[in-house]
């Protein structure tokens, strides 16, 4: 039943009903957060024997380096070697760093704002009072809808967002190269693989053209957040292009910056950093870290590399994770299959791996469905966070992060969200709203 | 033996013994390392039993928290109670953070220069091809001797540095309040307790002096990084007043932010950094964090809550710090004593806590005593280290760093240190050099 093709009768009953279904979810006074992409507790589990595996009399590194002490700001070696082959990489081409790839990132932002980075000529222009007058603003792709903290680190610092679509296969890349042709367009973000929050992948076309295309700013970056890197939902990971090997092959080596983490695959607070490039990049992220710190919490690194052993072993952790993680998507899945098929009023996604699922309402819709479902006590992540400056121009992407809840917080929580959907969309279609 | 009243014959058969010395010292072959204050090995074996005390089933918080997620930028509430305590303010007064304070130091230097602080206008302006056109360069009042990433945070962000002469209590405040005239200078960095590297400590009066000292700057701040709160040579720690009651007494209640860290308490790589302020300048800190991070360490910071238990627990700690390092400052004093005194060549520091002894020479001799110091295999922190942009402007301290070493290993550096620098005056005295 498209409602879309209903008659104002009809959609009336439909409403009435909708309306009573809403007041008695209403009342049984449900609080569900569905705001974040954070692991359950199971999730979290998984990992707690790497506590266990560093302790007194344990605490040195492979070759006898005690790593209790200062230093060794790159990461120690054993897991740059691990985590170089999870990123792909050489051991010198990765840095191994503290709990979360979001302060890498910022990092690597903040540090192009004071100061520039390889290949360019000097600290990139931003908007701001302290701004360098007269120069053009430094200007950052977004596909949308994507990362909001992304989309943060940008704001804050005054870099200009740029959206452009993302498709199935990875961001518009004729809307790409057209904007690259501006020298004050600087970067783009990229989450290829169960992108957030699509859960969309990269295809190689898309990376080749990324890595090769000619950008008039010879210092752009690819800001390449593989944060799902082995987070599949039971068929194993799919395979993305390796960015840096196409980057070097199309002749811009220093163009990509790779940033991973274990914040999803050991501890969402405790996990280890990731940020792979070319030698070059990496020296230069050395040195500008050298002033902040004097290493990494390396007994941290220690604790990952002891646990996991291997890459194999990383993966069989991650089939673990996905035991867990696919019956909650499939109750997404099933709950927008069930209540909102073929009603002409959603699309969603059905991702191979991630921590989202997206889904678009009528246009102009999602805000009123949010606020909707706040009222019986579901929070989703608030409308517009896909988008940069909390703006989405048709108000219609709701993400929906169903990692955290039970299957059973899910099915209620999605229940409320279809008739959210639905109701406000009929009124919507009544011309109510 | 004054060497500064011989005559030169003398002054040669000087020269012939030393150098004799000298060359049999160089025939041992060794190889000692005083250029850094790391803790040694037996110090950090005291807070080993720490990583047994977070393990599978114990990685909540008091209120049931799970630690192992996501979240709490300004750190658990048990670990802010108890660091609270340490740095003598309320809970609500404290950030606890990552593995290093020199990363929140940097970071509020950073963001300064990014953003500004609470009650100024905007970006500090700073000397770089991205700086605000125009505008005066910001500037750091740093007294001298004084610790070297300080003074590479300032240079690397483009903050000018002014020295001021360190004395016993203090910087020279006659300087420093006719300094702060001038709207442009922005900052002091002070080390309060057992500062580096002289070891001397502030005074009440210094301390009211600064906090209640007209500054054009309306945002002027002191950086008071309490590195060496508890780190006394056996007699406990000394007492030095509260900056922020101070403060918040001399009506610039915003105007100090402290640091400290348990780097030097529990591991050097794997302790938590803290920061203590005004809420206001703590709820600045927070929201500027919150764009870089999606939380500290947690799991480390319930290690160190559980470790300590309390105060008394950290006091109890530090004791024990002090029983190894005191022979190894004895053992540097001794050496110096023995061999410079009443020689006219060298004054030294006899600190009762913190990691350094300084150790003045004749003017312009210390940076080839560190030369010839490193030919016997003796590595000493680089003349100039403890100055703004590494110039010591009478090339004549050396900064001591007697934590690592053994007592033997640090008697036989001594013995070459003293030499060298006996040597070095020598050579002077007789116009060699």
């Amino acid at each position: 039943m498209n409602l879309t093709e209903l008659d104002s009768d009809a959609l009336e009953d439909a409403e009435a009903r909708l309306l009573a279904e809403f007041e008695s979810l209403k009342s049984q006074g449900l609080s569900l957060d569905m705001t974040r992409g954070k692991p359950a507790p199971d999730q979290l589990a998984l990992a707690d024997n790497m506590l266990s595996l560093v302790g007194p009399g344990s605490t040195s590194g492979e070759d006898g380096t005690d790593y209790r002490n200062y230093g060794i700001v790159e990461g120690i070696p054993e897991a740059r070697r691990l985590f170089a082959e999870y990123m792909g990489v050489t051991p010198e081409q990765i840095i191994v760093g503290g709990n979360g790839s979001l302060t890498m990132m910022y990092d690597v932002l903040a540090g192009a704002v004071l100061f520039g980075v390889p290949g360019g000529n000097g600290p990139w222009p931003r908007s701001t009072a302290g701004g360098a007058g007269g120069q053009k603003t430094s200007k950052v792709i977004c596909p949308v809808p994507g990362y909001d903290r992304h989309f943060a680190i940008c704001e804050r610092l005054g870099l200009e967002m740029i959206s452009v679509p993302m498709r199935d296969d990875g961001p518009d890349m004729d809307a790409v190269e057209s904007l690259v042709a501006d020298p004050s367009v600087k970067a783009i973000w990229c989450v290829p693989k169960y992108s957030n929050p699509t859960g969309a992948t990269y295809s190689a076309a898309v990376a080749e053209r990324l890595a090769g295309m000619n950008t008039a700013a010879p210092d752009f970056r690819i800001l390449w957040d593989n944060a799902y890197a082995v987070h599949h939902l039971g068929n194993g990971p799919v395979e993305i292009p390796n960015m840096l090997e196409v980057c070097a092959k199309a002749g811009n080596p220093d163009r990509v910056l790779m940033f991973g983490s274990t914040s999803k695959i050991t501890y969402a607070g405790s996990g280890v950093a990731l940020m792979a490039a070319s030698e070059t990049n990496v020296a230069d992220a050395v040195k500008k870290l050298s002033f902040a710190t004097i290493g990494p919490d390396k007994l941290n690194q220690l604790r990952h590399v002891r646990f996991f052993q291997s890459m194999d072993g990383i993966l069989a952790h991650m089939d673990k994770h996905a035991a867990i993680v696919k019956p909650k998507f499939d109750a997404v899945e099933d709950a927008l299959k069930s209540r909102l098929t073929g009603k002409g009023i959603a699309d969603w996604t059905t991702p191979d791996g991630g921590y989202f699922v997206s889904l678009d309402v009528m246009d102009g819709c999602a805000s009123e469905v949010i606020r909707l479902a706040g009222e019986v006590g579901v929070k989703c992540t608030p409308a517009g966070s896909t988008f940069p400056y909390k703006r989405d121009p048709d108000d219609k992407n709701i993400r929906i992060a169903p990692t955290l809840p039970s299957v059973s917080e899910i099915e209620q929580a999605m229940t409320v969200l279809c008739v959210a959907v639905e109701l406000v969309c009929v009124r919507r279609l009544l011309g109510r709203n």
